[in-house]
């Protein structure tokens, strides 16, 4: 996508430097910041302090990690300690894990003078892959859109929660690619961007990305979204999943629950946009096979901002001596979503649904529920 | 209720000094401190720029500050105008109105030289009615929490939403009352605290006036209550309301409506809690009929809290650039609240529910929804 107007990936190879570009993601939205990677370790702090953050651009930077890694060294013992450094960064990051099996698993076949290039060349495919993979997810969602704008004649409000944008993949998105392509077709779109508390990925990434980009948008509080449906201010709702098990249930950033029951209760379709590799094919039940992650309370108890000189503070927000909770994912069951939207195209939230547009998983699907 | 061991109200006279004593809301969590309002215009700023707030210690507020206005001069004029200066401080909140009606229809059949002494009085009446208003919504609210702890045999876990605690009334609070009551009998009683964005009532307010009075909580986000319902981690909810129609729509905080559509996805009794003061007999249908305030974003882009230094700091938090929107409230239609907790106790929130403890406002009810 753009930055005011110039194309940028979220992360891109220095040619010939053993090393990659990336955007701080920690600086948004009050700087934009490139930083270069040039070591194993430099990479796994950039997953780690999440410097760079979203399941496939983690998984992207695993890979270039990897490349990395063998240019230093390329023996057994340095793949075996690679893969295990980037793996420790985010153990529970599904795409992490599947782009540094799939790095090591083809680099253990190659004798090790074969394994840089071999490693820079996987990196990229799976950079690239990404990149198709989210715009197929935009070309099936913007057809939803140009649906609504046809019937309603008139801007299509829709709203999102966190980042499922570009800054969370290697470029396009996973819910915001159908508003990037529906808006570069001329369809005018407004998007309602869920703060989303804590840690204000909608404030500061989703704001930031749709701002720079030139999609119009407004940031609301996480409690508003029930309201404005209510009003019919909202025409269709989309978000992203970190994990989809194989009947449609959705694991989403905490709050996505909540604007799927707004939704549903007021007849506002609520759809959800993932790469297949998010789905989780050995789980069923999301509410009780999912275990939510307890984060860091200092993430909800203390806030990142601008004085009005400019310098970044943080401020501690909450009475002194209160005890904070921040549980970071909730799960949205199959039967509050509308349709699915993947890179194979649209789908029921269910396991036919799934079933019918990944049909070579049938078998692992049907071994993983007995 | 107490700080630290030490009883309290809102406000208070301050004998022979035509003036009184409130905490400056603004100034919490991170400082307790104290301010006396000397002149009507203190108080008028203090109601405006929210020292104090809460629909009932507003009302409180503005008898109190016709009594110091009547300390100055007594005249007809200044009757008046003292009048318009505190009622426009806060025009929509129903207390306010209802506050400065009363305390002028008595103070007009006065000659003036009368009125400073009545208007004293009044207000003092106006704050004590307001402490057994809350009081008995605390006995009626409380018997739900005991019933619940001898149904469950363990520790209640009750959900709340902004501040609907003492700190927004004269004492005990309305949402809070039955909670502190039941925390006083030895009830064991812990509190989800709604973070309550924006403006952060719950993490600032809720979270310190319960901390105070030693009332075991944990602040969490306000996207988390889904969750912890669909995990059975709370037994019910209970929260305020600025506004309740005849036929028991209550309007509240923004985010209320979404927390009550997951009690009802989950099974999780919804209580609203309300002082009479709060029903307007005129209007039925709250979604339909009830303005929803929007205030300055500021509210929503920038965040106020302690820098590590232990001095106060605001920061903005959004996208530069990025829109904000703010709205204050949304309205919770009747169907999904289990009941209605008042000062005269339990009731459907239904019109039958609300006239069969407010018999004498049924011609009005009856005359408003012709």
């Amino acid at each position: 996508m753009n930055i005011h107007g110039k194309h940028w990936r979220t992360i891109w190879p220095v040619d010939g430097a053993n090393s990659v570009g990336i955007i701080d993601q920690t600086r948004l939205p009050h700087a934009f910041e490139t930083v270069r990677l040039t070591t194993l370790d430099e990479v796994a702090h950039a997953i780690r302090a999440m410097l760079v953050r979203g399941a496939p651009l983690i998984g992207a930077t695993a890979a270039y990690g990897m490349a990395i890694a063998m240019g230093r060294d390329p023996s057994d013992g340095h793949l075996a300690d690679a893969y295990d450094i980037l793996y420790r960064t985010r153990p529970t990051a599904v795409n992490l894990r599947w782009a540094l099996d799939d790095v090591r698993g083809r680099l253990r076949l190659l004798p090790p003078v074969e394994r840089e290039a071999a490693a820079w060349r996987r990196a990229a495919e799976i950079a690239d892959d990404d990149v198709e993979t989210c715009r197929r997810i935009g070309e099936a969602g913007a057809g939803i859109i140009a649906q609504a704008h046809t019937k309603l004649g008139r801007r299509i409000d829709i709203l999102t929660h966190c980042n499922a944008g570009w800054l969370a993949t290697v470029d396009w998105g996973t819910a915001l690619a159908p508003i990037y392509m529906a808006h570069d077709r001329g369809i005018p779109v407004h998007v309602w961007v869920d703060e989303t508390r804590p840690r204000n990925q909608g404030a500061s990434l989703t704001a930031y990305e749709l701002g720079a980009h030139g999609v119009p948008h407004t940031v609301i509080a996480d409690n508003t979204g029930g309201h404005l449906m209510q009003h019919g201010r909202v025409d269709l709702c989309i978000v992203g999943t970190d994990r989809t098990t194989a009947r449609g249930d959705v694991c989403n950033k905490i709050g996505t629950y909540l604007k799927a029951l707004a939704a549903r209760a007021n007849d506002v379709p609520f759809y959800v946009a993932l790469p297949h590799s998010t789905i989780d094919w050995t789980i069923q039940d999301g509410v009780r096979e999912i275990p939510i992650e307890e984060r860091d309370p200092a993430e909800l108890t203390h806030m990142t901002g601008r004085l009005p000189d400019g310098s970044i503070a943080t401020v501690e927000i909450i009475a002194p001596g209160s005890p904070a909770a921040n549980y970071a994912f909730d799960v949205t069951p199959a039967h509050l979503v509308t349709a699915l939207i993947t890179d194979r195209g649209l789908c029921e939230a269910s396991a036919e649904g799934l079933q019918s547009l990944f049909p070579e998983t049938r078998i692992e699907a049907a071994r993983a529920s007995d």
